[in-house]
């Protein structure tokens, strides 16, 4: 595969789907092809399995379903969007993929870290980002920015539920994320996502440059 | 689990739908707790999946994503109907279990055998039946009744997309089934489904009779 396939990751509030704007804007000032996509909602099927994620107001989803419903969403995103991008020598932005369900669904729920793991690598047909940007801050901060998001919200609007849950959830998630990038350094990049836009950016554009060479 | 899990299990036209509602009438007669129920659509997470895998005329679905969607209802199934069902000391009998996604992902659209093995023991959370009835008949026999009743559909009404298939896809899917019955003989037991609806039905009663000792 001629392209590159690059992951942003984070907690609510890191501020990390502004960053993948921006830095797509940043690659096709630089003449590059990029596709900029988005996990679970980037196909059609997506965005259905998204809207029963988001509304379900009549019934629980067991942990395990909800598993499951990401691979689908994601096994249909690799198959039909990215590889195909990849095989045209796109760069591909997406923002969250597996180290999302890792993250939220094994450290943040609880869920076996092995199955999670399994289903994630099987979902992904053995695809994985060259490089993901992991934008890491305090939980506290994190929250107080998302729920700034969700006030801002037309009345009526549904807030998505993982900003719903509680604190030590998210705590559990952020200690994921920066468990899986101890693991895989090489890969996985550490940004400070407290810092405000345009400092954060400046970052994200030295390691885009360095790593694309760019 | 003081239960019993019981999985009706065959190819279009088998008339397992018809048999799994006449067992139920039979085992209620003779006073069991019985609860009926069906793959994917047994939970409301699995009719809204169910929904999904129907109606999708704008988008296709790749084969490992449709695994990961009958997995997740399959886990939301398990954990939130069977497995309370089997612990109130319930007989549950279901149309269509794990057998199902294994002879129609991997025999019948030749995904990796092991992998929708592993997916479907993760969805499961270990739960297996412990009796199965397979209702095997020919292909053509099978899809002959299917179209018949398809034909007696009202004008609007979509058809099953597995019911628009080809032959040799249902003939692969048969042979999966049998191959699933030769490897666990204790649990899968083989009816002659080209037999008639009461004829059938007599079988069934002989085997659930004798297994459940009523």
């Amino acid at each position: 595969m001629a392209g590159c396939f690059i992951t942003f990751e984070g907690v609510e509030g890191s501020g990390k789907t502004t960053q993948i704007r921006l830095a797509g804007e940043f690659l096709r000032d630089r003449g590059l092809p990029v596709v900029m996509t988005q996990e679970p909602g980037g196909t059609p099927l997506g965005q259905r399995i998204r809207e029963i994620l988001l509304n379900r107001g009549d019934f629980d989803i067991s942990g395990e379903a909800e598993v499951f419903l990401f691979a689908a969403a994601r096994a249909q995103h690799t198959e039909t969007l990215i590889r195909p991008a990849l095989e045209k020598g796109q760069v591909v932005l997406c923002d969250r993929f597996s180290d999302a369900t890792i993250a939220y669904q094994a450290y943040g729920r609880g869920l076996s870290l092995e199955s999670v793991r399994e289903v994630c690598r099987m979902a992904a047909g053995g695809l994985s980002p060259r490089l993901t940007l992991l934008f890491d801050l305090p939980v506290e901060k994190g929250l107080e920015r998302a729920f700034r998001r969700i006030a801002g919200r037309r009345e009526g609007e549904r807030e998505d539920r993982f900003e719903r849950e509680r604190l030590d959830f998210h705590r559990r998630i952020r200690e994921g994320y920066l468990a899986i990038a101890r693991g895989e350094p090489g890969r996985v990049k550490v940004l400070d996502a407290s810092k405000d836009i345009e400092a954060t950016r400046a970052e994200v554009r030295l390691i885009l440059s360095s790593f694309l060479g760019v």
